[in-house]
């Protein structure tokens, strides 16, 4: 009987000793066509800062977050979008470790640019989502997915990474998170002041802000802006602000962007987030045999040409 | 019995109504002198980058690990400064989320900066320290410290972020983080080629890699750079390569920079990472009752004026 462990053992580990083992990319690159789904252009936010002094252009995507998450504020963005209200504001703020913020970043409510009707003020209670069994069963377990130091549990499920306790669930901040900056608790924000993790995820935000969505394309040019050196890190300069050329909602594009998500509930991103937690390529010597919700990128793409 | 308990709950929360709650920064403040401890000049590093285009000048201040962690690769990284091996090299790789990289940055050894004499060959065995229960002991408990996703164990001790798994402990990745840039395992990089982490902590690097020292004050020099465009990050246009004016141990320095830093044996330390890890001042609706340990930065700060 030992023997044949033994012999199982052998030709569990050939393949590994013929072949270097996998990386994260190189999962990604062998998912299957149909573990790939289609992210709908009407959920992006495609914005245009001004071009580098390079001329060369800075375009940012943003992916938003699928109901039943943020949805009161979603509907505010979908509107200012729509009013192209963003068009000619400015990234006014950006720290270090932190976040890099846009919008109109005026303080004095007599000059604020006016605001489009119909936004809903939505109220904190909507930071949350009394969980359904359903969607907690349907995330699948991971590695390290047992021990976040800030909720009971952490996983995916359709392409975003959550948290939970008891019975609610959240978005979560993770670096590239897109959220809505606000006044003191119990304002909530409308959604026409935005801001980017650019650093260690501030989870300690989770619950407390509302997650809209995530930057899946050109978080390097709000990531590589020069840090703010007035309060707050807003730019105290005015000529530090860049402009924001326009904001669109991605079906407005006369030729949509077109991306794909590697299907949260797929063999390969379970495979995916197991090598993450236990890399034994070359380059490693130790496997952690964890990882963190923030540390697994869902991979996300421009659809590949036919 | 029940009315006391009432009362006593009253009176608890009076002082929550007579003034605003903790936050991390109204701890630091109220920080004793004697709290504070100095680092030694000679374990800082001094860089020096090119002024930015503006003739900003751009200081990196890097502080090294206190034995018994590194101290190989460390023993290197103070000969290749006192040589002034640095001088002229460049920051040459930048990755979004990930580290900025400099030194040499030549792949072909014909053509590389030849490195000083007496430059030791380090063990990968050297990533970790047998733990001392005295030093783990030493830790102080946190909300969250148990649950991490990484390791057993993390905490802090002489000022250092550290995590634990039976009985070693290593330095952990976290953002600004220093680490030694390497070629595949068992290559352990002499310290020539360094890093700092400029986005969410790779702690999958943890173990893997030689952490050598943090960056503690001007690590926007770094984190705002262009993203490299060539293979793994590297600039393929030379001319984005920002030349290393100078490399110093701060103990070489004319006029040596004086820092300090919360001792996280302290009461304040503990204070301060108990707050952070139940924020209630009047920004936060929800208290996230756990922390990780790469988000409690340990407050540094220049020697205050006398």
């Amino acid at each position: 009987m030992r023997r044949w462990v033994w012999l199982a053992a052998i030709a569990l580990a050939m393949p590994a000793i013929a072949q270097e083992p996998p990386t994260p990319a190189s999962v990604v690159a062998a998912a299957k066509a149909e573990e790939w789904k289609a992210i709908d252009p009407a959920d992006l936010l495609i914005m245009e800062l001004a071009p580098e002094a390079s001329g060369q252009p800075r375009m940012v995507v943003i992916q938003l977050l699928p109901p039943p998450f943020s949805q009161g504020w979603i509907g505010n963005i979908r509107t200012l979008a729509t009013a192209h209200w963003w068009d000619g504001t400015t990234v006014y703020r950006v720290v270090d470790n932190w976040v890099t913020q846009w919008g109109d970043g005026e303080d004095d409510k007599a000059k604020a640019k006016p605001l489009p009707e119909g936004l809903r003020v939505v109220p904190e209670s909507e930071y949350v989502v009394r969980s359904d069994v359903t969607l907690l069963a349907a995330m699948p377990a991971y590695d390290g997915g047992g021990r976040d130091s800030y909720a009971s549990y952490t996983g995916f499920d359709v392409g975003w990474p959550f948290a939970s306790d008891s019975d609610v669930l959240w978005p979560t901040h993770c670096y590239a998170s897109v959220g809505v900056a606000r006044d003191l608790s119990p304002d909530t924000g409308t959604g026409a002041e935005l801001y980017a993790v650019i650093g260690h995820a501030p989870r300690q935000l989770d619950r407390n802000i509302a997650v809209v969505g995530r930057v899946i394309e050109g978080i390097e040019h709000l990531s590589v802006l020069p840090r703010g050196k007035g309060e707050a890190g807003v730019y105290d300069d005015p000529k530090l602000r860049v402009p924001i050329v326009s904001v669109r909602l991605g079906n407005e594009l006369p030729d949509p962007l077109l991306f794909q998500y590697l299907n949260t509930e797929s063999a390969s991103f379970a495979e995916y987030v197991r090598v993450k937690a236990n890399r034994n390529d070359s380059f490693y010597k130790v496997s952690a045999g964890g990882i963190d919700v923030c540390n697994v990128q869902v991979p996300i793409r421009r659809v590949p040409a036919k």
